[in-house]
């Protein structure tokens, strides 16, 4: 059953970096508020915001051989995506894999599970969105597979669908839905612009939003 | 049962800040050990140090429409308060309702559920300490109250009652007791000064406090 | 059954300042994967690399009466290493007892519990490594024991043990062992740093460690 | 500020039996969804169904001790809730506590800790639900209070109110509602019955709620 | 984006039958070790054995609208399977809509968030495997989806794939999969029977399946 | 540095067994409150209590190789610790094991990960106290290590130490101190007998520890 996925389809470069320009919280609205990683997945140092090609690990627990297969799958702009088959806290990434997939282009990894060497990876600017940091090491035993569909951390993840990664969290995008999310979040970029100028102008929600006769309606009593 | 509150009382603004000088541990100290909030309330950067009056709100799984409303009973120096009804982990606040608080003169949010655009926010100085960071969108549908009574995680919080937050957590004082704390957290302030110029010089808490005997006659013994 | 162990061996200073370079994945490693914290002890602020010898607190929940014992057993290099008795998340440490620490050369804090005035620990460049942050105080009433074996976060440490902790976590070394894991350690880096360069040239690990003919026997299909 | 509050007012004994029958997801409807304990908060044995009178405790961690004087004030009737003032999992209480509490008419023990002797206590049918099964042993040393406000496991519970707790969990029905909130519970578990008559014969909730076009409105599509 | 999708395809009976009969740990090692939903997901009474098809649900947190709207999309056999869109522990689903799904001929629950009435439904035999047991209620103002793709405590769930959940928990398995993996299953069975007794005469795993050379060549000694 | 170390020293079997009868929580403060693993390790099912010696195995994540190693290395009236390497949820026993283990005289199994097939092991009577209840297989791909000294679960347990496992946990004493801790134990049973008969006629704690007068020395008011 282990197999590695040599062609996957990837989405518009243009479209991917818009994207990571709108950050996740945009965009994960922008598609209706699905695609979310769970939150317990945190970046190892804040400033990240990156967005790229999804090449997906399945892989045993203690077990990272399969991101040595993977880092050969990858071509420049891609991101990394594993997925345990059980939880796992430990170690799985370090600075030589960092090394090895930034020299292929890649930039960054989404791990349901630990990373490690954090200092050196900060340093050479390579971001890891991770459920833990451990040092505890793994080996290269069992197979797993590369480029097949996952749920990592909650989420389900195609190979090529976009990742888009930044201080507030993780969100996948499906492939095929990229341009139209893209487009929906530049609108709602555009329209929370002017809002946000209402707003810090002194402005009520309650106001901008026309809120007051719905919540009267619903019965909210004023004291 | 929906209900908001519009005259809440206020501690005087000097105390307020005297207790955000003190700082969290301090006052929980001076006040006999009650009123933190569990440790699982983060804040999202380092380095916020601020006091407040509580403006509370209940709030349903999922549903921030009760900030809309809580906004619009900010008075500057105020501080938000949110206890979900149930646990839930969403981002109910983000840069947009930031924006609008910090016009009205608010210091900051305790939550006890989710944050997003917390880039946004650090750039704009507003702090935030919740439970976790999550880019999940919530809806406006179901009421909730303003200034009522609530638990945050963990603490009995009134309308108008202090809040305390730092690098170590969030600390509630009943309004009633303010000045207490304040010159109990003063009086303990000054005393740590002096025994922290002691112990940097080498002496020993054993000796400092006078433990020696007490630990004898509990039975310790030195192998 | 509380006591106090005064004396205790230690290692090698030049031994312990290797390991302290070498860095937790790294010595972890290189002792075969034996010896590390749980994951869920973390460093209060980034960037802190220190390694000591370890002396231990066995200490009630709540109770942080046995720290001041401690510290009188304190050699400069040393690290205090807690661990209560039961899953506690108090704040059984802060900035007076750091100072103190400090002022007897201690290196740093590993608590299976909360720590607190984290703010004034990171100016002071006191590091901690604990499992909370937490302004909860604790009590002086109830006995335990210092330089006694502990298990600490999952891992036994004995008296004299070498602590080593990064930005990845934080490992213990038995004291015998020392000088064989830092050579072990030693190698190690040396060998990375070869690898290191060639990954970054571009070279496939699966090239560099020759994987891919046992990949194929193991069954891994290319689609 | 350690105290003990002698006396302490209570329901009526029929409302707090009637309580007991309509059960803890009854009870939490008819008082507007407020009022439950966390839901980590289990009983030891399936089956048990009880209401009663709340004598609090506020304990330190690890220290059992005011268990012993909240045994002294209780009345036939009463229900122990014990909140500990940090989080702690230790086994404050077992048989012979029980046995005590028992001799005194108690119905049971609500805890947001440990308990031990389980077998014990499921032979003598004194329930109880605590946040965790522990062996671990306490202290006698550090004063707490009794029947004083506290918050049991993120829910507010002032001494006499009273406790339902099932299988479902735990809730706390303050004692001046106590008898609106009977007559509520017991008019939805007449309108209940006869809706599971209605479902029990294939009828739907959609058709029996009405909610059909409201669902429309919503814009709920069939494919 | 909310939608019903009435018609989906479902798995022969014999094979979902067989399946439940062959039970969860062999169902998901006869798959491949794929397909289980996490392991906090447990039964809510001990000895419930099903299998069925996948009625699917995405719910907003704490609003179980579209529990009602699924009932309708009910056939006999199937199961109820939920996943919120956020993480939720509230109850969702309670005596009366077991009353209405076993009308339909629902087998059962799988649900990552909360439950109550349990004693109910253990009365009325209504299996539920959940997250939580809470007694918490939710509203219907929100909706959702049914029959739609979900993820559920960490598995992808197709509409029509096929459940399987006992004491063990719960396993998915494509419909497409179901009779491959049913033969494989009854393969699993047959050949364990045979292993049984040979362990049960006393024969050694190590003999039985020929590991002691395999041993050896890794490097194993015995001491 | 995987071995397997054949000869162990063994408890005298009167010994194991009187520390079964006297049970987890008597042992635990028998001796001095030291060698409970966490509670969060759990039996499978309510009633079993036994004793027996230990063991050890510690093994990588997701493999349970060494398991069919060292049910060579059981004999009659043994119980089985099993220790992951790192932090592992997965089922790494099942019905087939049990039978190997049982047809050796194996008493149970202690094991700081999962456990599957319940069902089968309740009616076998093979009790398992496990922190998680999981189908997830597991490989044999990668040495581990039998009667080593571990740590489980929070407690460091030498081959040959004597486990005590029941409803309220699982206890580890050192084989060295197993007379004592017997005989201490048996001392506290005899001890609580005469207690819990004062105490169910209604005598008060208070007043048979004779606790009033340090109360008030410490400072306790009534109101």
């Amino acid at each position: 059953m282990a197999k590695v996925v040599r062609n996957i389809m990837r989405a518009d470069p243009a479209v991917i970096d818009g994207l990571a320009a709108a950050g996740v919280a945009t965009v994960h609205e922008a598609q209706g508020r699905k695609g979310l990683l769970q939150s317990q997945i945190r970046p190892i140092y804040a400033g990240a915001r990156i967005a790229g090609s999804a090449v997906t690990i399945s892989a045993p627990p203690g077990d990272n051989w399969m991101i040595h297969v993977a880092i050969e799958q990858l071509m420049s702009g891609d991101i990394l995506v594993l997925a345990p088959t059980s939880p796992c806290d430990d170690g799985y990434f370090g600075d030589l894999l960092a090394t090895s997939a930034q020299a292929r282009g890649c930039r960054g990894l989404i791990i349901d599970a630990g990373v490690r060497d954090i200092r050196d990876l900060t340093e050479m600017g390579f971001p890891v969105w991770s459920r833990a940091v451990s040092a505890q090491g793994t080996v290269k035993e069992t197979l797993g597979s590369v480029n097949i569909p996952v749920v990592c951390a909650g989420a389900a993840v195609n190979p090529g669908d976009i990742i888009v990664a930044d201080d507030d969290g993780v969100c996948v995008v499906a492939r095929e839905e990229a341009e139209t999310v893209l487009a929906a979040a530049d609108r709602r970029t555009a329209n929370e612009e002017m809002k946000r100028k209402r707003l810090a102008a002194g402005e009520l929600g309650l106001d901008i939003y026309d809120m007051r006769q719905r919540l009267a309606e619903k019965g909210l009593k004023y004291a």
